[in-house]
């Protein structure tokens, strides 16, 4: 059976939880903390992070990687456009969520909860702030140009609507949440993604172990 | 005609000018700086980096995705393997050698080339040192481990490859070689990609475009 390392709350994990609901397939979930010693995980994840991935004798890293693998091996229901030009598009998106939409909306996360709650470390107001006021609103300018009145990115929900949504789920676990009046594009984009039946309980499961309330 | 924007002494344009080689595919080559205010530029690539891609109307972003996206358009010669199971192997390098391994080994050029001999700005020689001798001894360890004794990752030169040996390639402009004795199996498969007929013309235009000389 394939096994999914990686703590939920990891806004990549979500992302490859979410194909594995798509797809309907079978898995153990080890909620793995990442940047660990554990020699045991270092072996599947060299550099310890999160999530990684075994289907048999096959390890797989880093969640785009493991996404396109799940697409590659289990193509049905597909989780990407099946038209290549499309498919680059939303590519493009799961590589721009993955990188600086994470930064900038799982990064108020991380200084807001993972560092007073878990790590017992202040958080950096005047980061936040930046990332908040600075940082975020030309990437959710960006956004808005980009995402669509109705729906998803291509048809159902898919890796390009799951990345760009998830970073916000985070932010939205230290108290962020986008201006619906600014972005109401973005804002009724989310709530499809964060309300869709796939989500809603990967939400749900965070909330609890994550120890918040709505 | 396909264009190209990017300045060649990137890892990431590298790779992509690499794969246009490999695939015989005729292009413009645009030798945009990234990072640049330039609205015609960013209109093309919404985070202003390098590389960007044209192909008629269709702009694609990240040097992952435009690899891709080559290998889906123009199939022939393909580079990466042909098996899904080998195929998420031959991502994974690409995206070490896109984050960390550009980190650790391109970020000995940009300390030690770009920032004092483009900048203008003081070379931060601590950072230097501890890249050169906590972040890529591991690094190589583990590169050690999975490359091929000869010829390359999955049979003819390919993404993994040149993602791979990429960051090293400016890491040498800056004066830094992998050592040979510590590190044989990595340092052989270097030179191996290096010398290829596809990469020996890029760096050496690389050399006369930074003025630098062996």
């Amino acid at each position: 059976m394939i096994k999914v390392h990686g703590v939920s709350a990891s806004p990549f994990v979500r992302k490859v939880l979410a194909v594995m609901a798509i797809k309907d397939l079978p898995f153990e979930h080890i909620p793995q903390m990442p940047f660990t010693d554990d020699a045991e995980f270092r072996r599947i994840s060299p550099l310890g992070k999160v999530p990684a991935l075994e289907d048999g004798d096959l390890v797989v890293n880093d969640s785009k990687v493991i996404c396109q693998y799940l697409e590659d091996a289990y193509p049905q229901p597909p989780v990407y456009p099946t038209d290549y030009r499309e498919k680059s598009r939303a590519r493009w998106y799961e590589e721009l969520g993955g990188t600086r939409v994470a930064e900038f909306a799982a990064g108020i996360f991380f200084q807001r909860f993972l560092r007073p709650v878990m790590l017992k470390q202040e958080t950096d107001e005047a980061l936040v702030e930046s990332l908040i006021n600075d940082k975020l609103p030309p990437m959710l300018d960006y956004l808005e140009s980009q995402v669509p009145v109705d729906g998803f990115m291509f048809g159902d929900l898919g890796v390009a609507d799951i990345a760009l949504a998830s970073p916000f789920v985070n932010a939205s676990y230290a108290g962020y949440k986008v201006d619906a009046e600014r972005w109401p594009g973005f804002a009724g984009f989310y709530r499809r993604v964060v309300e869709h039946p796939v989500m809603a309980p990967l939400l749900a499961a965070d909330i609890k172990a994550l120890g918040l309330s709505r």
